[in-house]
């Protein structure tokens, strides 16, 4: 099996990472490289400083947003050798992925856009699921290496897996606001949240905000924070820019992003995207519950 | 037990009235009577003129709207006995629904709404979801009747079962509609739609829509009917006067009824509710495969 | 010239009323009756208690909603002589407006609505345009004592009236706030925001909001309390229900009610209208200036 | 006097072109050359090989996007001389223009932009309003050449004339389809559309759109081809874009574009952009009159 090598070390990448200890010889690098030499001591991984990251064959990439990876991509394109795969499992942009790929082809460097959902839990228990967006050869080659999937979906080439991605958060963003504007209206006459949503599961209205977030996280009060609504609200932004590929017309998705716009300059962008429907709250005076 | 009577023989109520016959002495009614005649033969109902329906100490009824349910309920009136209960199957409208039990407790009889989910299919396998209004005790008195029931939720008073019901399939049209645009999208940058929902619906994103109905009836290219754009948009009408019971802003709900009001103009009220996507497949040009 | 009266002395009604005094027998009356006392010395209109109004030949309200003028017309019903005319000033519901009018009609009064633009300033100077539904024989018999208005434009059957004033008001709610989001994002790269009205303009952009309001009370920082938000929000309700008798897909006009209602409930009711862009100003970081 | 140059022979450059060439030595240049003779004949300016445009000292550009301005620079770059003065009439998009900016500030060219309006008679006669983007003595430089012009508007820094230019389009937009919408649902309750715009233009409503455009184009019927739905549709994307600078959250203006969008693809782009309407009388099945 080949060295791999993981960079960015963050709530989601540091137990990936893991995974990839556990059963490959694995290089770590974090900008805050006292991360890094803490997952050395915890997985047996090796704290490296990057230019020796292009040692690995298979190199993966979980930053904050495309931007971060094109300038980590910058700095280790003199060391980067032909036929290393780059596994990018940033919640990025389809467009600026393309153009990143496009720069490390000019090294023989293949990228692969394979951004992740299951949250933190799924990476801590090694369940995520991959979208994968990059030619066939290149997903067979560095499929072996997904240590941390549970699932793992070729969507199309470069860029789709990033489409797929912001395209599935944008339905759990509408989904969970139109809920909330319904339970909101619903609660205010006089019907019990739990006994609507009892309703609701067994019936055509259903959805992962109906079954799971809202039962768990706003029934209890408890919303627990776990993606930031800035973080829902970028990923809505990338949402926009799939749908502006096309142009055709998407009023419902478009007016998705505007109200959780609106809920992140109320409530700032660390609240959790589920307190969202605080907003709808505070606006109908009345409580999910 | 009591005698059973049931009002409204089409494609729910018929098999519903079934499901009673099996286990009561019931009584049967419709419009076109030859229906209930043919009901009486099927399953040992009894047809009976409408006067003799208030025989019985339990009355049901299904019908398009709540509008028809008061008209059968002014001709019924000067026959209904004190103590009778009233569950209204329909998918009806909540302020009209507390107007006609207002009017019916004048005589002593006992309105419930108690809406269902489940489709044809359910109805006829006897394992619908009922959303029942009213007050508890007269819940208590109905439910060992509710034979074509799986799932009885109480939701709330007179009125929250029509409430409910209604905000559910606001939902089921919100996530549908908002699947179908960033489908579409998807579609047209390359990307399966049968792998993007394959990741969907390992994901967050998920919803009855993308786990179901797209699936069997979008990339088949199916498209059965089973509940019409026509219905649906009346149902999305009761929605916006839940809404506007309440007033709070409600974005994503309003703006799901009009595009579904675009939908049924175009493609016309007896079109399946799922053809809407069809709307979303012309405008971008593109089909949801 | 018959006689007149005028129900309703508010910051509307006290000014009309005073140009009937001035060339009519004008009989006044006013919930808080001091202000019908104070009026009567000020332009020696006659101040009586309600049901002599019923001694007038046309009746003129001003109030809050159609609601309180119903009310008023159940206290006078037993005064009312047949042929009497009643002009309505009030911006009302054209539904419950017709219901009113049925009403009157059994008494032999006939109903107009008649609601006025022209703001206060109007109502001083006598100004005033106003939109008539009502027969065309009691449009003509009541024209000559329209002393308040500049224009009078006959424009439907009753309730004609108040839905023309109530789509209106949307088309001024509208774009106003089209024309705060467009502005804040131009400020907010540098653009200044008078130079921006003064292209405007100039071209296919304008509206009363871009040459009058926002020039006046946004650039200046003065939002005189001329129109509460509150009022402006009922209105657009009214305009909800002109669309929904109808029913066609709005969704621009229906999105606009959303908004303002966020506003009313950020901001409060007794804000003036023109302040609903200090919340799009407060989600932008930014001041149209 | 300096000499100047034209590219760009349109339905607006071609009558812009001739005001510049009454008063300055002109050259012109169009892609389709027949065009520049036909108004080097016409006119007295000089048709000539497009890199000898590079010898006026102030070039004017209005082509159909910026993205065919872009083209032409990089055709021109080899020719092009420091302290030539390039001013765009386009109505191009502020981002892509400030990039061209700087790429012409390289060869010590000073770049505007300068969209226009009053449309193709505002040409003819010489009454055009510019909105000019760039440095304050670049603007002065150039002033006295805008003889197309009755009015210029510095608005700010290079890309704030075209920012300027789509917002305006795009509160025309939105102030016309708002418009359509009230004015469907006035008609179809028996109210006469010319009443309704009547009152409107005497009120709070009012805008462009209610006093010129649909009295003049729909009211009539006539819908004359003056401005295509397409050209429309592309000015909404740049105003997105405006809007996307800064993020704010602006529902209306989103919506804006995707209900032209949506016209754009059942009437095609060569539709008027007041044909929009059409679509709205469509969907209420009434027209607008």
């Amino acid at each position: 099996m080949d060295k791999v090598a993981f960079i960015g070390l963050g709530a989601m990448g540091y137990p990936m990472a893991a995974h990839l200890a556990r059963r490959f010889p694995t290089l770590v690098w974090n900008r805050t490289f006292q991360k890094a030499l803490k997952h050395q001591e915890a997985f047996g991984s090796r704290a490296v400083p990057l230019e020796e990251v292009a040692e690995a064959g298979v190199i993966f990439t979980c930053l904050p947003t495309t931007k971060e990876v094109a300038q980590v991509a910058e700095r280790l394109l003199p060391h980067l050798r032909p036929g290393t795969h780059w596994v990018d499992a940033t919640s990025g942009d389809p467009e600026e992925s393309r153009r990143l790929a496009q720069r490390l082809r000019e090294k023989g460097v293949v990228y692969l856009d394979a951004p992740v959902s299951g949250g933190t839990a799924g990476a801590e228990k090694g369940t995520l699921t991959v979208m994968l967006g990059g030619p066939e050869e290149a997903v067979e080659r560095v499929r072996p290496y997904l240590a941390y999937a549970k699932k793992v979906v070729h969507v199309g080439p470069v860029g789709a897996g990033h489409a797929v991605k912001a395209i599935n958060n944008a339905l759990l963003a509408v989904n969970l606001w139109a809920a909330g504007e319904g339970l909101v209206a619903l609660v205010a006459q006089g019907v019990s949240a739990e006994r609507a949503l009892e309703v609701i599961n067994a019936s055509s209205g259903r959805s992962n905000a109906t079954e799971n977030l809202i039962p768990e996280r706003v029934l209890t009060r408890a919303f627990p924070k776990t993606f930031a609504l800035g973080l829902l609200v970028k990923d809505l932004g990338i949402a926009m820019r799939v749908l502006e590929g096309e142009k055709a017309p998407s009023p419902l998705l478009r007016l998705t992003r505007e109200v959780y716009e609106m809920a992140k300059r109320e409530l700032g962008p660390e609240a959790d995207h589920v307190e969202a429907l605080k907003l709808l709250e505070r606006w109908a005076n009345a409580e999910i519950r």
